[in-house]
């Protein structure tokens, strides 16, 4: 299907909105008035623009407070509309939104507003334009999509059709099934939005809340399933009020919205794309840094070995049980760099810049992210590398779908690395999760990246008081738990290089990890014992179990499923390590101990 | 009354809260438990410093889920709770709070609930300690004042009284009239918080959105009032859970708490602060700039006639009817500059350093400004100035308080200036009104500043739609309008230097000072012709009216009590000028034509 965007659901002027909507694959965009009336653009010159970016201008939007007025009001309306008429025709659009009235001069009568949109469509269509009427959730007298298509129906003018948006039906509860009744014909529009599920007042909510579809509580698949089964064939198109997207670059955005649409098809079985590819677990992490001397430290005090050497860059394998590390002192300007500076973090100092992921399909799983608009990266970094498939995130971390000597069909990573002798790791650890911080406009996109991309679950978004302000984070992770990523944004939109972000290793004793790493020089991450007195008095834990948490500032959570001790390493650059023992029925990340942790960690420094 | 506030409602680590509390005046604090779990202070040793600090420690709070709970739940809880008792005993602390439950455990029987915290004041007696119990808006049960009231009555136990919070008991809507039924002696604590009045889950409400007395919808005061009559006499504290005052600095926020419960007191009548004495028009704007050629140049295309030299300082005076600019190019690093720092925006090039208000009592005001802990500002900037009573503003300008040769007694800022020769600049403008972006972060304590310090009366916050986020604006005037000033932040924390202050001149014919504006060389603002396409459309303006506003750029905006029509210059530095002629009946600023004027003023950069 067609796609198009709302030019009010991204930042910028209205060149850069079209120029986003263009590049990230939309087909159309709806102009909303005040963007135009912004922009130092005639309408000629918007129409165009357009045209060059291969968009048509499916919606000028809205009018407003037009029908079920008194005469004179009515009449008034009336002489204003060849105005809006003929700046469409130069735009070349052929759709006016027509909201439904908040005036308080409305009438409730829907005789008289079924008549008067009829007449304002009579006037229309000697325009070339016909006329969408919508129901407003926060109408006066018609807030809702049946009634709307009601007073359409009885105004029987072929130039009148409804509005469909998926807001203000699924804000209200309507039912969307009712959808069904309407003929597809007398659609003339479907806009869609998400929203979070907020108990809060429609309007505030409806100007400063959605969000892209997927990216919300609402079922806005389900409800464009109804509309398609009336034959609609019109764009579906995104309309966001969003304060986090007003102010985020319109790029991002633009390629986020748009994903959400090819999801959006792809569940309500329209759009085809490549089959969805979960990795299965973390073949390995890259860590880039200037200096390669504290990372091995931390990394030797780990118990991490330096096993193999890449053939042709400055970069170390380093293992331990599952657990793999690569450490690259190259240039971290890496080619697609440029990704990270838009919108991503860019990298300074010691950087967590990439994730192999373990994938039954890596070409598949590529496919589909390109599909899915991820940047792919260039399978061979140089001529001797094995050709790996690779992604970026949003946030600018490489993803490598990896294969690691599963199939010799299948290009693998180790072949790069040359072994050199070493003293084994220690056994038994293995990656439990990664924490990395989001640029803080791309929240939602991350979650939606990772879902849609790679088919990860997203869990609960929870917020973590830090000492200077809340922060966000959310897991998402694959159905048996080997790939756990913590997405994280800081408190506000310039946080996002002050905010850490971690390698959590699982082992299988973290009392016995915690303590080997300090005989071997690490530096733990001191714990303050108020934290401590206070376990004592949330659990009955042996003294001697205490004095040991208290002396390596081991940590301890327990839910329904199982007991979460862990403890952290001081940080080199941006990254620090965590130890973990997590019993098999424990579902978190210690959430509930991260201010303790953050604070310890603003003391440190 | 003594003054208290929680820790949880200042940023930073628990000392910083501690420090900034002591500083701002408050007489003790809530420990708010997680503040005292990640601080490394041990109790002993937070207690020396509240005592060095002279700060008291009101309240520990919270335990949670105590009570009307099955006896193996509650015996858990008693086993618990010593530990916090001591805990409480080595900080000083003899009153705990407990909130009522939220737990699935919880019963909804009050006989149990008053037997069991029976037993828990009991056990709290023994070390001292004396326990505070509260209704949470989202109690399981208990969710109001008055049951709360009615099972601490029911407990009868001396040691169990009980806790009110402003936040739980009005958010829910609860009549406070009941409070005078419970006597104040078993009130054992009195948090204060006002809130915004938001349609939203209370939950969410009271977590995020909370804030200081005065700065939202409630009728705190009047609260207050009805707790007094009780013979209440424990502190007045604020326990506020915001967002925004999470990532703020601790100092302003704290000064901005401090100043609330001060005018809280004034207004409740118990406190005694100096005679609010309102500004009555504007003596002067004072432009601070490294190059006074761009300056002079605006302001003499302008109109302006230079006609007046400080006799020490490089500071020339410019005036046009009543409107006077003092431009400034001596050093920006003034003696107080350093409140910049602190909040406050750093002035980068040219930028709008002070405001003359004309005061019917200068010294007055200045002491009713130092009561409500405005930085007081030296009298004298040089031995030989004018004695003037100044005061610094949250944003850092310096406000004068002026009685320009009103009277021969008092200090008057111009004899500070000797007359140069100059021709009459133009006749009839005046200053409108001043826009003055604030810190992000201060926005609610810049319109309890200018209300409480000025008595300025605050008109409703608009939000405002610039092309890369929605700012927010906020309109403080005197009651005849001659003093207007528009308090403004950017979309995020970080935008505050991107956005300009300006001063908003009332012309007697905008169309007239435009043309001879633009007839001196003076640069207008253009704006595009889609907006001037709108005006048709919306407004019956004749034909060659609106050619008029085309080719000035003049802005058009029209409510029930007249029409408003403005236009605005270039940006020199942070600072551009707005034209403005005003019906006399019109009310606004032209907000709604703010997000064009925005966009053509990010277009010209």
């Amino acid at each position: 299907m067609r796609t198009s965007i709302a030019t009010v659901s991204l930042s910028g002027s209205l060149t850069e909105k079209l120029t986003a909507a263009s590049r990230a694959g939309f087909d159309g965009v709806e102009i909303f008035e005040n963007d135009l009336l912004a922009s130092a653009l005639a309408p000629g010159e918007i129409r165009s623009r357009c045209a060059d970016l291969g968009l048509s201008i499916d919606l000028y939007q809205p009018m407003r407070d037009v029908e079920a007025v008194p005469e004179d009001e009515f009449a008034r309306n009336l002489r204003r509309a060849p105005h809006k008429f003929e700046l469409m025709q130069e735009l070349g659009a052929d759709t006016v939104l027509v909201c439904s009235s908040v005036s308080p001069l409305a009438l409730d009568d829907d005789d008289l507003a079924a008549s008067q949109l009829a007449r304002l469509a009579s006037l229309a269509q000697d325009f070339g334009i016909r006329v969408a009427y919508e129901a407003l959730a926060w109408g006066r007298h018609v807030s809702t999509y049946d009634h709307a298509w009601r007073i359409v129906e009885a105004a029987g003018h072929p130039a009148l059709g409804t509005c469909l948006d998926s807001f203000h039906i699924l804000s209200r509860g309507s039912d969307p099934k009712g959808i069904e009744d309407i003929p597809g014909e007398k659609i003339f529009f479907l806009q869609l939005a998400d929203a979070p599920l907020l108990a809060m007042d429609v309007l505030q909510w409806s100007r400063h809340y959605r969000c892209f579809p997927g990216q919300g509580g609402f079922d806005v698949a389900g409800l464009v399933r109804h509309v398609l089964r009336t034959g609609y064939d019109g764009p579906l198109s995104l309309e966001v009020f969003n304060d986090v997207f007003r102010q985020a670059e319109a790029g991002p955005t633009a390629v986020d919205a748009h994903r959400s649409l090819l999801v959006l098809q792809e569940a309500v079985g329209v759009g085809e794309l490549p089959a969805s590819v979960v990795p299965t677990g973390v073949a390995f992490a890259e860590l880039v840094t200037p200096d390669a001397e504290p990372v091995s430290a931390l990394l030797g005090a780990l118990g991490f070995a330096r096993t193999a050497r890449h053939r042709s860059k400055p970069v170390d394998l380093w293992e331990q049980g599952e657990a793999r590390i690569l450490v690259n002192t190259g240039p971290a300007a890496l080619p697609h760099s440029r990704l990270r500076s838009s919108g991503g973090t860019p990298i300074n100092g010691t950087g967590l810049a990439a994730i192999g992921l373990e994938s039954p399909d890596p070409r598949a799983a590529a496919r589909r992210a390109e599909a899915l608009l991820a940047p792919v990266l260039p399978r061979r970094r140089a001529p001797q590398d094995a050709p790996l498939d690779a992604v970026a995130a949003p946030d600018g971390t490489e993803l490598f779908f990896c294969a690691s000597g599963r199939d010799p069909e299948l290009a693998d990573w180790r072949a790069d690395f040359a072994a050199v002798p070493h003293e084994p790791g220690s056994a038994g650890a293995r990656i439990d999760h990664l924490a990395l911080t989001q640029p803080w406009h791309q929240y939602d996109a991350a979650t939606l990246f990772h879902r849609s991309v790679l088919g990860l679950h997203p869990q609960e978004s929870v917020d973590v008081a830090d000492p200077y302000g809340l922060l966000r984070s959310r897991a998402v992770t694959n159905g048996d738990g080997n790939v756990r990523i913590v997405l994280g944004v800081g408190a506000a939109p310039a946080d996002d290089t002050l905010h850490a972000q971690h390698i959590a290793l699982a082992v299988p004793d973290v009392v016995a990890a915690a303590r080997a790493f300090r005989a071997a020089g690490g530096g733990l991450l001191p714990i303050p014992a108020n934290y401590h007195d206070d376990l004592a008095a949330r659990y009955e834990l042996a003294d001697d179990e205490l004095d040991t948490y208290r002396d390596l500032g081991i940590l301890y959570d327990r839910d329904a499923g199982g007991v979460f001790r862990h403890c952290y390493t001081r940080t080199v650059g941006r990254v620090f390590f965590e130890l973990v023992e997590r019993d098999p029925g424990y579902r978190g990340y210690g959430a509930q101990n991260a201010p303790v942790r953050l604070a310890a960690q603003h003391a440190g420094r």
